[in-house]
């Protein structure tokens, strides 16, 4: 099986299927349903037991124009993408700038300093193979509303969360409020650029021009497939990916690769003899972006049966090679590695997640594995325009379906893979 | 001389300044005005002895809304520039596409399979160290226009002529006429991406949204500045780049790097003792991007001291490392390789070019040098909204300014660097 994935097509073809066919797909909107019928399409197409989708109610936020320019001293445009659930600006709105190199500096700020004008967090993130720069800056993406509009700012702009320096700005989820506030991110290279023109020390005005919509009755789907187990068929092992995308790219990192791997490792096992001990579900999640809500939505509709999900993990941190394998279980993790040494993929340790849409069954007491990616250029695209099929590597996609295929057979079919309290 | 330059911050200076405070400075805006203001007090406040501005009149082209989508089979936005002198689409015009290969393939085709159509020109651009990938697909953003034209197409689209994988369309100038037609370019991603859909073999309609503006009676300036010779200043030595931009990005690489470049390596020269043999006219030319304008008007304007001009070059290949030495001069070449050698730069041949700017006064007799760059990443970034700040190494760019203040030193001082008619 192994070796099948990494001589089979099936997950490039499925993802450039998914980012050509469908193109972004921001929850709620009409390319997500696109984006669902394509899914349930290319499930039903394959050997699985059961396809079905699950409602999941979403507000939906959209995005229809920003832009951003320096009005004086040195007036040019600047590159910016507002934030997921930012407000608008009401047309074009202009007030000077105070930058800020962190969040901590920003709230030693006097609000009297601020009131008024634009803020401008200039933090930089950090690259890391493991992403691990990651949370300290996403965070800002949050906590730079509440504390923006405490001191009187009129929008909130931050250096955008990701390792690149291109033109891209890199969106994100920020804060949901019934009082929405403008909210954005400048591109490495704009944010670079508003910083040297703040040094030279004098005012800075911007004027910004964000429109952006919020319906708050939204609906978007999961999309399930199983096969089901041949002996214990009520133990389910969960893996998946999450479906929707930001708007800006055509999610193909994010996570059009991770459909890609899931549903091909999940075929490769469908095409075998027999099926597995337990039942493999395959859950293509709905609107990851924007807070979890399809991965929320899950945990709630399957409450009753989550004490049955025996492991589970999503694959959404890119196409980057497979290089660890993470699992609390002895032996699915000996059993695994006879099989995952041969694709360079080391030995590793107890998994502290196992996928963002996997956080609320994690809470919920299912135990999780994990095949950690390098993740080293991870953040260079994710969340922006570029995120695109080009950026797939089509041997590491094969790597990452072996992998998956393996470890996910295993533990569906090992005996020693049940829910025991050391987990 | 060679030491004081790799050891001097000015020419990073130079070009933080002019990206930071001018930014895009396309010509004939209000931007471009402010550039030339910049560049004379830059020109003004250092050791030279005259400077001073002349007129260029240009038609004044500019960009101010583009948008394209995919309207069937797979709705979704594509990310295209107009190339300069398109004409507008009046408001949003929808056709199918028709794709080809190439110019060839395209001129091949029945007029009758291309009316009523946008056309789409998907050919790659190779990279190579000296740009060689370049001319061959460039030349198309000419030449797809009287083509399209002449079949009755709606639009012209192309693939971008650039060596990245990235979501910046590379604009670049096309042909101006009386009759302009809406001509843009996709980024790579972008035209892989409708590849991929007539691929499929079912009819693909986009929707074309450009909105350009063009005022016959626009004006530019040459910037000049002069360094009187110590005993034939009528003699003059060249050099040059060029102050203009295109609008998107902020001009770093094309050609704020050759402003700098040129610009402190002469600085160099005025800190010495004493002036050259000859005298050294840095030119800072106006709107070479969009027909080498400030060039043909400078060789008008100068035609009468053309045969005084014993030399000349233009520093218009963004920051990469000099790596070889072109002349046609054997003493020139032979002296200035004694200093050369310590910068990594191997001896070179003629020269077949001086820069663009530099054509209409080769064309006219005047002999000229060329520093040759590695330009292996330069169509990376060439007329894209990447071209910032950030893409410039500040010791590669000391390197050039070192070649540069030798090379430029040693034309005006060296008796044999003088009109002769084999070169
Ligand atoms: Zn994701
Ligand atoms: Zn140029």
């Amino acid at each position: 099986m192994r070796d099948k994935a990494l001589a089979s097509s099936r997950g490039w073809a499925i993802v450039e299927s998914l980012t050509t066919e469908v193109g972004p797909r921001l929850a709620g909107t009409e390319a997500d349903i696109r984006a669902v019928a394509w899914a349930q399409e290319l499930l039903q197409s394959s050997n699985f037991d059961r396809v079905w989708t699950e409602p999941v109610s979403i507000p939906v936020w959209r995005r229809h124009h920003e832009q951003a320019r320096v009005v004086s001293p040195y007036p040019q445009p600047l590159r910016i993408t507002a934030l997921g659930y930012s407000g608008s600006t009401d047309g074009e709105m202009t007030a000077e700038v105070i930058g800020f190199p962190s969040m901590k500096a920003f709230k030693q700020a006097d609000a009297d300093t601020v009131a008024g004008k634009i803020v401008f967090i200039n933090r930089k993130m950090e690259r890391h193979k493991q992403g691990a720069g990651y949370p300290p800056v996403s965070r800002m993406r949050y906590t730079v509303v509440p504390a923006a509009k405490e001191k009187g700012a009129k929008a909130a702009l931050i250096r955008s969360v990701g390792t690149d320096s291109h033109r891209f700005p890199h969106t994100g989820a920020s804060v949901r409020s019934d009082n929405p506030f403008p909210t954005a991110a400048l591109s490495a290279p704009d944010a670079d650029q508003l910083q040297r023109m703040l040094d030279r020390g004098v005012p800075v005005r911007l004027a910004l021009d964000i429109r952006v919509s919020e319906r708050a009755e939204g609906i978007t789907h999961n999309v399930i497939a199983q096969l089901n187990g041949r002996e214990n068929p009520e133990e389910i092992v969960l893996i998946g990916a999450h479906l929707d995308s930001w708007d800006l790219g055509t999610g193909a990192l994010d996570d059009g690769a991770g459909v890609a791997i899931t549903t091909a490792a999940a075929e490769l096992i469908s095409q075998l003899e027999q099926r597995p001990r337990r039942s493999i579900r395959l859950v293509l999640f709905g609107n990851e972006e924007q807070g979890l809500w399809g991965a929320k939505a899950y945990a709630k509709q399957h409450a009753d049966e989550l004490a049955r999900h025996v492991i589970a993990s999503e694959s959404d941190f890119g196409a980057g090679l497979v290089w660890r394998f993470d699992s609390a279980n002895p032996d699915l993790m000996s059993t695994a590695m006879t099989a995952l040494a041969a694709l360079n993929i080391e030995q590793g340790k107890k998994p502290s997640s196992g996928g963002p849409d996997i956080g609320p069954l994690q809470q919920q007491g299912v135990p999780v594995f994990r095949l950690q990616q390098d993740g080293s250029d991870y953040f260079d695209y994710h969340h922006t325009a570029d995120d695109t099929l080009d950026k797939i590597d089509p041997e590491k996609l094969q790597q990452n379906i072996a992998a998956w295929s393996v470890v996910t057979w295993l533990a569906a079919e090992l005996p020693s893979v049940k829910r025991t309290a050391n987990e």
